[in-house]
């Protein structure tokens, strides 16, 4: 049995870390940590959890919940985890941050776009990206997981394998995203409110989104130079998932039984990552609820650029799910445990 | 191991119905029917399910297929099960059918209101109505289930425990009655468009809706009396859930704790039914994806009414879920197998 | 040129007024108050009036704004007008109140349902309640007008004629109401959040919405006698619309063509009541963007009680719309002058 | 007064050429055409319509409608159009087709790209396309306007004036764009249902919308070179809307101040044309119902390119309120007569 934490569990990508831990008769969930909402009752906040979670939330107390649990999942803002964690905490659990606090090993760049101070920066370097596909090996032995940004899983997933083959120019990347609601949280703001959501879209942090350069350090670790990206998320009136539709120009012709090939050698042994057939454009609902990427790519001949599409639910291989998979490689379960959920359509 | 043959596996219920059972490990789906889509993909019907159900689809011969399964659910439209079942089918499997077929005991109502010749009347009166928590005793040996509506599910759930307890007056009962889209089916028609659905609320089948009598006879059954109501379909634009708000005039004065009373007394042992908090108002969101129906009350003590609300997931506890739930009990099996499912917010 | 000042003008309803006015070529807007956004420029808190009103928000002073406006608008919260109404102020230019502070005659029923302390009871009795359709001659020398909620405009309509004609018994009437997520203001509060909205629906204020005297005291004016009624709202997953479905029970054995008869007495010379054809039911899609109310009914011989049904933008007729229709009456102006707008579909 | 026919009344962009078309005084509309609903009630397919226009839909007969009207809209499939025009109905009226008939002057292009033949490529050169802020002179003399797509409309918009000015390399050109679904028509297809849009997004048309050259073909003229795109259109799930994210490599360094001042001078006499301020993203609600493009620009220095940005209603600027901009200017009538629409918020 493994005894888990949640610190944030009250937001959306807590409550789903709740609803999927909840299904795993291995785990148990010691400690719904929460800001906002302590002292009440966890189904008071997430009715849906009405007579399945009636603890009362705890307060943000790392050092405590360190001795009572073996891993501890930080779903806070920017910055909390990183404020709290120290050598006593790591000596007794395993963390894994869904924040941003360690997810970009230079701490220069992490405080010029997130426009906060680092307090822990001594573990950035220990701290293991926790894209599974890509990182595998490292999570396994890894203390501190920094669970990866949601934009970043999907943009990296469907664009590193065609950079590390040398098929797309890698200066020439401009990703397109676009994003359900729930990706903005659960804060009371105007600009989220149904009606100032419903029926419009918009793009949001032009050339300035904080996953810019957690995007721009993993492909860079993937090609071996630095490259600079353009990345415009959109807001768009759902509540659930991101499709990343990227562009780039290609360095040679190629056909598409080649780049088939290529998803097809990154990912056929992956189980979490489907390679559409020809012709069939990834759709974010046919992933809901489940730990699925689809991807798939179209070549543009007129143009010689590629264009490579993925989709994914931003609440789950975007946050909760992904943290998960890292949990399961990190205690040497199934890497799929608890995870092979199939998508709710409608 | 069972093995389960689905008639009509591509509309909505059908597709709910795969999703719930590639869950399981103690179940074979050996035969994927569909009407529409013979000899195609199923994963080219439902891309959510690529990679997960690449079966072809078969046509609909339910006397092959009985040679073959453990049990067949047919999700197909009215008269259909009932024009092929025979007693050489129900020598050799199990039948769960979640058409209207056998839902109604009078063989005369069904025609008028469904507006059909019935073509197997001989087997009306040996289905049994799958509403599990009222009838679980015969579904353990029956051969043929009608499991029941969407609509008559969560109503007569909101409803009979005070009907059987004669707390409201059986002649007063008005069901106002709200279901997302996917109840209107998979068909191909201008109504069901996204952009004729979207922002929108009517009422429909305005005091002519063939649920109707199906309701009717389960008050009925319960309150010894004949039982006519008024019931008020409306389709809301979301995709999945039904809300039910009914009201019926009060026999006497009665207290909250009195009714909270006989609520807990009929379901604090159901696992699927959950009797929410004081003023606490279901909401169908609370049980997206699951097979949970979720009821409350509130009495007017102004009026001298009692209005009584029930949520649930039109595909899951309306439809699917419930068929499975049927299954489990027809087989012997842990009545909530495969079926705790937590509901996916938001 | 007729000079209008708007207090609460960047709510929902404010925001209608304005585009609503805007349109009309008699009309200049002197003044847009708001509370919470003073000083900033309107077109920032209403994205979509950029360079139709870059105007600067004023606070709510409606002393000082009465020198400067020949009529007053007050789209506040319940208490906002009633504590800053005074003789000098009605000396000087005429109100058109959107809040509830003036449309309930008993100040006890205001003050038990609404829970503050009314701080000027002595205008109640003048002012007039602007449901247009029933008290157009009053209306016409009113100083104060009491815009009628959404719920009530609705409801009253739809039910009436036929409460007027003897048709139904006054007792029996349930009023099942749907409204769009705008009528819930635009507040920043978690539960009107996207996410929580999106993909829902349920009921609020059972048995206590506010809305529930005033329709009780205009049925109750209609009837003679003193009426309760059972009202129950929901919240709907769309931007705008209301629909009614209201339940009575028949006094005697009807015809379709004596009730429709009924309808059309009362409403063929109405502008903005559509009385739809037989069968057809009332969408909140058909008047959207509209000053329409579109109605019908369904007689069920079986339960002897018809289902009277209405549709409106809550928005318009339920809110601007109607308001502008007051002011359209007290100014002398055709009615329907600048609000015979065309319902927008999709 | 102006007679009009509309060829196609009864598709989205048909019905809101009756809407727009309704709230003039000095037009009469003569003809609703439709082929799928020929003798029934307008109003029984857009019940929007109901009082307001209850006229019957007529076949098709370019020819015959000629005689009545002084000009006919045709809001039909591609090769429609092309299949009736002949000189003895452009002796007796004007043409407005929104469809592709003769937006594209190349005939192999658009035979290439439609997969049909065009049946009268003899008007292909003298049509005039009628995007009128770049060819308003030609428009004012023109028999047959080729009304711009919905896409090409608000990606040239958003683009032209850059590449004009020689600002951004044309061969760089990416066109990511959005759309609300009434886009896809009204024909019956599963794909358009509810629950198959709702809550989802995704790309379609990838490299081979029958945009694209149309697009290139604006961009080319202006440029004075031959330009190929990229153009990626996503289905959203809202009713209306259109918005183009689009990149392009800046030719040299610029400045925020030097690339506003260019949309300046380009739109600030524009009534329809809005260039936001600065850090402003268009959002489809805010243009909802009018005639107005959103416009704005985010220079990204770190990657030396530039974002455009639009937003438009597609059945407004992008269909039928550009189609009424161009009759206005070819009778002579103030460009923005009936179109001085305020956009509806929420």
């Amino acid at each position: 049995m493994i005894n888990v934490g949640i610190i944030g569990s009250t937001g959306y990508a807590g409550g789903e870390l709740v609803r999927l831990l909840l299904q795993r008769e291995d785990i148990v969930i010691k400690w719904f940590g929460s800001k906002s909402y302590i002292d009440k009752r966890y189904s008071d906040i997430f009715q849906n959890m009405f007579q399945l979670v009636d603890n009362i939330c705890m307060d943000d107390n790392m050092g405590e919940l360190a001795n009572q649990v073996d891993v501890i999942f930080t779903a806070t803002p920017q910055g909390f985890c990183a404020s709290l964690l120290n050598e006593d905490i790591l000596g007794k659990t395993k963390i894994i941050d869904l924040s941003a606090d360690y997810r970009i090993k230079d701490v220069n760049i992490y405080e010029e776009w997130y426009g906060i101070k680092h307090e822990s920066p001594q573990f950035i370097q220990e701290a293991v990206y926790g894209l599974c596909e890509i990182n595998r090996d490292q999570i396994k032995s890894a203390r501190i997981i920094a669970n990866p940004g949601c934009y970043p899983t999907c943009s990296t997933l469907a664009i590193y394998p065609l950079i590390k083959e040398g098929i797309i120019d890698a200066g020439s990347i401009i990703i397109d995203a676009k994003s359900g609601t729930s990706g903005a949280g659960r804060g009371a703001k105007v600009g989220n409110l149904y009606c100032e959501v419903n029926e419009s879209i918009k793009a949001y942090g032009v050339s300035n989104h904080r996953h810019t350069p957690e995007i721009e350090e993993q492909l860079s670790l993937v090609s071996g130079g630095e490259i600079k990206i353009n990345f415009t998320p959109h807001l768009v009136p759902m509540n659930r998932g991101i499709l990343i539709t990227a562009y780039g120009n290609l360095q040679r012709v190629v056909s598409y039984e080649e780049i088939k090939g290529i998803y097809d050698k990154y990912y056929k042994n992956e189980y979490f990552v489907r390679v559409l057939e020809k012709g069939v454009c990834p759709e974010t609902k046919w992933v809901e609820g489940s730990n699925y990427v689809d991807v798939n790519f179209q070549i543009d001949p007129r143009t010689n650029r590629i264009i490579m599409m993925g989709a994914m639910d931003n609440l789950v291989k975007g946050a909760a799910g992904q943290a998960i998979q890292n949990m399961n490689i990190m205690f040497g379960l199934e890497e799929n445990k608890g995870l092979k959920l199939v998508p709710m359509f409608p």
